[in-house]
């Protein structure tokens, strides 16, 4: 069995700028690019030992970032993406921002200034769990917004996104694609097993009753969102394993297209002295 | 070759609170508590994974919270630690901060506003790359401030700690203990190794210049600021690996004294249906 390589999961997972994109041919247990569990295995492993390899490059380097925007329905995984993605990678140099219901700080600017706040530094890598597609997802399900105001973020986010990506941030954008399946007994887990108690929340099933809504939203946003600049991906997220490992692939070849080397010295050994 | 014990290893590097702190009588060669290198390593690596572990019922207990505050002079050693001491610790619920010098917005409030604002958050293990010791350190030695503002400081930082520590931060201080010798290797090692020339910087020379105000401004830091509800470890630095070994036991065992478990569940099963 063969890990696939980069390209062919991007092309496989890619929902491509300016088509129509339709969620529901989108598998949630898709195994084509890993239908091998172990297959899977090995290449988080190998990927995730030389993203921590190349962030330490682009570390030194402090000229660009990476920025991570992890969206899903609850139980998608994006926690456990980040902890297993970045499973080798030191916190030196790394930001997780979470994002919640914002706070009336928050609220009394636009939807992106806290977003912006939270762009990753020069150097760094960032991983946004949830992101201002809120804006564009529960906001727009749950009417927090007007209709007009929601219809006119798709192009907003664009913008930002573009602004972004011309200064030197290199986005990634994945969809953990759950079925509706997989999450009812994801979430039965988190009532069965000591250790996941903490992370259920009655809410989640609200959010779980307006999964049809919730499912067009996402299509909307990925279909509008979707750019050459920034474009999205659709993760078949009913594997935990395959889930990682695809991401891995994923952030690996982002960095990889940075084109990384360590920064050469403007100094000179023989002009200092260190007795 | 045992691995030592953690009440040994904080007894060995404690600065007593209350009492003298001479600097010049702790070797930064001193090889006690790990004679054998090889214990040293293998002792880093058991406690990294213990740390993760633990770290993971923190983030879900969401209560309190450790912060990690490592001094040292330059190549101490603060990012290796941080690489090290967590390279089995996901970046999820880790928050890293380097204090730089003060930008105008920072310097516009006073010297503590900054490092209150990066305090990490419940549920979070935060690690300060130099910190608010700075503000009687190089701000001492450089005369940024006036010595009756330095000398209020010190009484200033405890009451800050004092009332973090009561709000559920535990501190976990260390002076990385560098010798002159031994920094001048590692410095001269960044202008030979192809990997370290980003983290040249002559103004280090400026700073190693003044190694005796420095080690007297820490003196005085270590002394006056090493309290019972946080007390400064004094890390023996000249060997990286056994300085990473040290500092995971401190990290480990304030982690283990915070009697963690996960949460209980404030739902059952039956009252939800996942279909």
């Amino acid at each position: 069995m063969r890990i696939p390589g980069i390209s062919d999961v991007r092309n496989h997972l890619i929902a491509e700028p300016g088509k129509a994109f339709d969620l529901s041919s989108r598998d949630s247990a898709d195994r084509n690019l890993f239908e091998d569990k172990s297959v899977a295995k090995t290449s988080l492993k190998k990927d995730a030992a030389v993203i921590n390899e190349l962030k330490d490059i682009l570390y030194a380097e402090k000229k660009r970032s990476i920025l991570v925007v992890l969206q899903g329905m609850d139980t998608a995984g994006k926690s456990g993406t980040i902890k297993s993605v970045f499973a080798e990678t030191t916190p030196l140099g790394m930001e997780v921002k979470a994002f919640k219901a914002p706070s009336s700080n928050e609220l009394a600017r636009d939807y992106l200034w806290r977003v912006h706040n939270a762009v990753p530094k020069k150097g760094h890598v960032g991983i946004f769990d949830r992101s201002h597609y809120e804006d564009v997802l529960v906001v727009k399900v749950r009417g927090y917004a007007s209709p007009e105001d929601v219809e006119r973020r798709y192009d907003q986010i664009n913008a930002f996104e573009k602004h972004l990506s011309e200064n030197g941030v290199t986005l990634i954008k994945c969809m953990l694609n759950v079925g509706y399946e997989e999450q009812g007994i994801r979430l039965r887990e988190r009532l069965e097993e000591e250790h996941k108690y903490w992370k259920f929340n009655p809410a989640d099933l609200d959010d779980r009753a307006l999964w049809k809504d919730f499912m067009a939203a996402y299509e909307t946003a990925v279909q509008r969102c979707s750019t050459e600049h920034a474009p999205w991906y659709i993760i078949p997220a009913d594997s935990r394993t395959r889930r990682n490992a695809m991401i891995a692939r994923l952030v690996r070849g982002a960095l990889e297209d940075m084109d990384l080397s360590w920064p050469g010295s403007d100094y000179r050994l023989e002009d200092f002295d260190f007795s």
